[in-house]
Parts: C-alpha cells; structure tokens; sequence
C-alpha cells in the first residue's frame, strides 16, 4: 500500500494501547496545514457510535471547517451513554489545544467494539507522540492505524487530470452494508471542491454504496471528505468528482476483497435495467445472497441461485429474456440454463482471484456494477468467535 | 413426527427415483375422498418453478376445488421452459385419469435442484403404486417423500375446541425466507373454512411470514390449505383460524430448528412496537443478520449486534429507551449493556436447543415472535458443495 497524501496534509498512526493485540497500531491523525473544507455521510443505523454526534455537531458549529481528524480503531465508543460522547469532546478539545485551532475544527472517529467505555485517559496521554509522528509520509501508518479486522490496509491514490492529488483510506472487512453503512473511508484531496455534500453523496452512491460482504450495518460508519484545495491556489477551478469516485470505487473493491473469510472478490455487472439506480439494486439482491456467496466459495457456477435472487429483488425482471453470464461464458439464456457452458463457468470461479457475474436484462439502458466477497466457514469463525 | 390426517383425506409417499439416494422418497400424494375447496399463497420470486404457472391455472379453472395434490421432491421442474409447464400439465392428467376427475382438480407442486427437466416418464410410471399406498396413515411417509436438505420430516397436527382436525406438513430448511417465499406447506382440516384466501393469508403472515433462514427466496415457494369440510357435515359452522394458526406457527419453528447446518432455533420476541407488523418487521431484522446468527453460533451474548440489527431496520427505534433481555436475563437498558449479566446470557446460549432474544420497545403495544437459527460452518459447507 502507496499512498502519498495531497498537499497540505499530513497523517500519522501510532500505537497507544486500545488494542490487545501487541504491536497493533490503534491512533490515527489525519492533519491539515490548515483549516479545510470538509463533508460527511454517516451511517443510517439508530444505534450510533458517540463520535457520530460529535462530527455533526462539530461541523455544524465550525462551519464546515477541519484542521485535524483523530480516529482510534479496538473500541467503538457506542453504547457508552453521555460519558461517551463527553470523552469524545474531550479528546477533540484537547487536540485543538494542541494543534491551536478552535475545539470544532477537530473531529473524532472511533471504530471496534461496541459498548466498552474508551480508555479517553490513555488516548490523550498518546496525542502529543501522534502529533511528533505526523508527516506527509504518514498514509501507510495512518491506514494500518485505522484497522479492525481487516487483514491488509488499504489506501488509494491518484491524481486528477489537472494534477491535483485524491488520496484514500478506508477500513472494513465485515458488518458492511450500503446504504450509507460501510465503514471508515477518507477521502482527501489538494483540489477544491464545490457543492461538496452532493458531489460526496454521489461519490458514495457509485463506490462504497455498491459493496456488501454481509448486509450488516454497522453504527459508526462515516465517510470523510476533505478538500484542502482552493480556487485561488493557481490551479484554478477543477472538478475532481471522476478521480474521488475512481479512488472511491478502489477502496470499495479493496474492502469487498477483504471480507471477512473471503477468497474472492466477486463483481456483479448489471446491464439493461431501466436506469443505474435499478442495476445497482439488482446487483446489491445478488450480492447479499448466501446461497450465491456459498456457491461461488464451492466454485459451483449457480447460475439458479443468482437468477433467483436478481428475481426476488422486487423488481419486474423476466427471466425468460435475462442472460446471465460467469466470466465470459453465458449460463443461462431463453428461461434455460447452457449446460454445456457450466464446465468453463467452473474454471473461471476456480482459478481467478477476482470473479465476474454479469446479468444483462431488457428493460432499458440502466447499468450499474456492485462488489462483494465469496462466504466462508472462515466467516462465521471469525463471527461466532469475535469477542471470545 | 406424527400427523394422523383429517377426515375424507388420504396421504401416500414413496420413492420413485428422481432423488440419487438410493433409500430416499421423492413422491408424495395428498388426496381427498371428494373435491375440496383449496387456497394457495407462491413465491413472489419473478423466476419460479413450472408448477405455480399450472397451480394457478387450475384452481382458477377449477373453482378451487381441488381433489389431488401430486408432490416430487429432487427436482423443482425450475428454469426449464415450456416443456416443464407440459411435463406438470401431463402429470396432472395422467392422475386426474386416475383418481376419476377433472384434470384442473388436480394440483403438482415440484422442489428440489432448478434447471434440469423432470423425468416425467417415469413419475407417471409410478403414479399407480402411488395411489396404491394412499391411506389415511399416510402422513409421516408423504412428510418424508416432500424432503430435500430437511434432516427431518415435519407434520404436526391438533384439533379444533369443535373437535375439527387440522393437519400439516411441511419441507424447507435453507432459502427460507418471509415475504411469501419459505417452503412447501400444506395444511388440511375437516372443517370448513369462509373466507379461505384471506385466512390463509392472515394464518401464513403469523406463522411461515416469520421465519427466515438465509433471507433467499426460492423460485418454488408454495402454501396450499385444502378444506375438506363443509357446513352440512353436522358440525355447524367453524371457524378453525386460530388451530391452522398454530398448527402453522408449529411447522414455521420446525423450519427454522432444522435450518441448514443450525444447532438452534432462535425465537426472537419483539414488544412496543407501534403495531404488530412493525414488531415483525423489527424481528425479521434481527432475525436475518449474520453477525447477530454467527454470535448465537459462538454463544456469544452479542447485544450489540442484536441492538444494531434492530436499529437498521428502518423504524425509528430509540437505543435509549430499548431493553433486551437473552432467556431471561437482561444485557441493555438506558442506552448501556448490564455487563454484569452477560454470565447469565451466555450460560442460556450454551445450554438451551431454543434459545429466546426479547426486544422491549417504549413505541406503542405491538408485538410478534420470529424465528430463526443459527448460522454455522455446516451452512456454507452444505450450500457450497449443494450440487456437487
């Protein structure tokens, strides 16, 4: 994982101790040289971790405004009650004090376990070695930082045509779900952005939106996006809406590839929908199918099972003029599965890392690809044994 | 499993040679002495089996008198096109023929592997011994003969406080989902019954509309009830809802104790719902979560995942009002776990088949029960090498 930050920025990740586990990085800082335009999704889940209501309100108070972002991953700091949501405050007050910037320019973000108290003593005990630590360098530490059960970091960079630089860093490996409920993703950049909560809104609706590994929702899930660029920075106005959703979709997939037990990465394309919004429902039915998920970990080319659930999404498909293809090779047409097809079907799920499901449909020009993750023994391991 | 049948019915079930196992039965036969009004729910899957196409037809043309209901199991005569509708029509009067009636009296429901065609020929080879073995002791071989991933036959049956029979038999174990899409069920009484579509309905939304399994929904989902009485049979009018009712609820819990690979059934109480399709709707959530089925797996008292479950059901829950209890021990209230009780939770978990998660809910006085279980390695194991 490369991931050199946009301009301006500086990131950081340290070890302080909220983890067991013990060389595991645990502190995050993302900092910007200074205060910044940033914008949010939160997740839609009743049940929020305590920094949920600090961001808001932070934003809402400052303007818009960041100048550093604390992250902790081992603990959620949800289900925590009032006590929660003063350690958070307290911990941005106190970082604000030390970077010299008004209290709501710091956000918080905590992902982990839920229903712990946050060690928040031991946390500020750790700010002054995270701040030493932050550099223009800091991308690779910030993201293993950020990590849970995530068994690789992952960040993202590119550069826009105009050469501004999109940076991203996003953790999550199980309790993944769109709609708004995926993960920590952040997403910075030395372009400036306008009309920034739409352009996010449609960022997330073309990336981590169209990712499932279990149709779980998590309570802490926040999207981040930062954007230290101005219109009078020389470069002069630039619209770095296509590279976000390409670093955006990058993460997305790197998550989906992740999934907790996975060992594919499996892309759904849907074609021939009435419009994108359509496809991208149909793929996300296919998607967070068990019955799909277990086949393609038997390698099996159940081309029944993904007609099915694309048939039970609530939408007027017909199967008798869907056509299905694994790979490149078509397992269904005309209502009737290509039995001779199903042998090669077979190989592409047995030997490709990353394994393609692509249903074109009749009913309009609608497209939309969604991503997900085989399902394993491992996962339910990994589940029934979490907090054991 | 012991069903013994309402009066004026017969029940048969044999091997004729569809499913590989060499001892398994695959044909079941419910018959009536005289056509009987019947009512059907199906799948709402868009993809489904020839047999719901046919089923449709001839209870509309029959005036939902209905005098046989042939069964095969192994094949779900899915995804084969016109020839399979064919194949169900031509079974269907070939027993007609048989039995002395209309061929639209006469009902074929198909489960099993989607895609390949039924071997019609030799299911009408073996309709004679079929009938042969029809007796009213017939139920438990039929209950077996509707089996595929089922580890056991499910009938149940009960009599009315008016001394009516009701009797059920059911199959279903994974791509069980509510919404109308669970299982085969058949349900028959010697009472009469008014109304029968709109109590079927009423009685599946109770019952089978309650359980899930893995969220998928099969192509071939039926619910048939056949009503062989009739209000000049001597016993008056009678009103049996409340006996099919829990005669359905009893097959609805047997699905779910005997979900793929499960080692629990999980009966979910939800109460202070605003109604009782909001607390249905709240336990289905919860019910259909993988964190929340892989932590009952681990006997892990995961509240957490219980309450986050229930806040992304899309119904304003208040996680600071909410109480949840596991058996009878109370983990969350005000907005906090009671950590001092997980012991106790977990004790529950690991010493109880049917292990109860009960929601309190400060909304309004509605309430209902789900089903489930839990989800475990066997899961994907039996659905990753189902067709292998």
């Amino acid at each position: 994982m490369n991931a050199p930050l946009p301009r301006g920025f500086r990131a950081a990740g340290i070890r302080c101790g909220i983890k067991a586990k013990p060389d595991a990085l645990d502190l995050g800082l993302l900092l910007s040289d200074e205060a910044a335009p940033a914008w949010a999704l939160f997740t839609k889940n009743r049940l929020h971790g305590a920094h949920i209501e600090v961001c808001r309100d932070h934003l809402a108070r400052g303007g818009g405004l960041v100048r550093a972002v604390l992250v902790n991953s081992g603990n959620a700091n949800c289900a925590t009650g009032p006590e929660g949501v003063a350690d958070a405050r307290r911990l941005c007050a106190t970082l604000a004090d030390r970077v010299g910037c008004p209290s709501e320019q710091v956000l918080m973000v905590s992902t982990g376990v839920i229903g712990a108290r946050l060690d928040a003593d031991r946390v500020e005990g750790a700010l002054d070695a995270l701040l030493a630590a932050a550099s223009p360098d800091g991308g690779p530490a910030f993201a293993r930082a950020i990590m849970t059960t995530d068994t690789v970091p992952k960040g993202r960079a590119t550069d826009t045509p105009e050469g501004h630089r999109v940076t991203g860093f996003a953790k999550g490996s199980g309790m993944i779900h769109p709609d708004m409920a995926t993960m920590l993703a952040f997403l910075l950049t030395d372009a400036s952005v306008s009309e920034g909560g739409a352009t996010l809104r449609r960022v997330a609706d073309r990336s981590f939106h169209r990712t499932t590994v279990d149709g779980d929702t998590s309570p802490n899930d926040t999207l981040l996006m930062w954007a230290g660029g101005s219109e009078t920075d020389g470069f002069g106005t630039d619209e770095p809406e296509a590279t976000l959703t390409s670093v955006a979709r990058a993460l997305a997939r790197a998550i989906a590839r992740d999934g907790e037990g996975a060992t594919r990465l499996v892309t759904i394309h849907v074609s021939g929908a009435e419009d994108e919004a359509e496809a991208a429902h149909i793929g996300r039915a296919i998607a967070r199918s068990p019955l799909v998920k277990t086949a393609i970990t038997g390698r099996d080319p159940n081309w029944g099972r993904i007609l099915s659930a694309a048939c039970s999404a609530g939408v007027p498909v017909d199967p008798e003029t869907a056509r299905l293809a694994i790979g490149e090779v078509l397992v269904y047409r005309d209502g009737r599965p290509v039995v001779e097809n199903e042998p090669a079907a077979h190989e592409h799920l047995a030997t490709r890392d990353e394994v393609h499901l692509s249903l074109t449909l009749t009913r309009g020009r609608g497209a939309a690809e969604v991503w997900t993750c085989d399902f394993t023994a491992d996962y339910v391991e990994i589940n029934a044994h979490y907090r054991s």
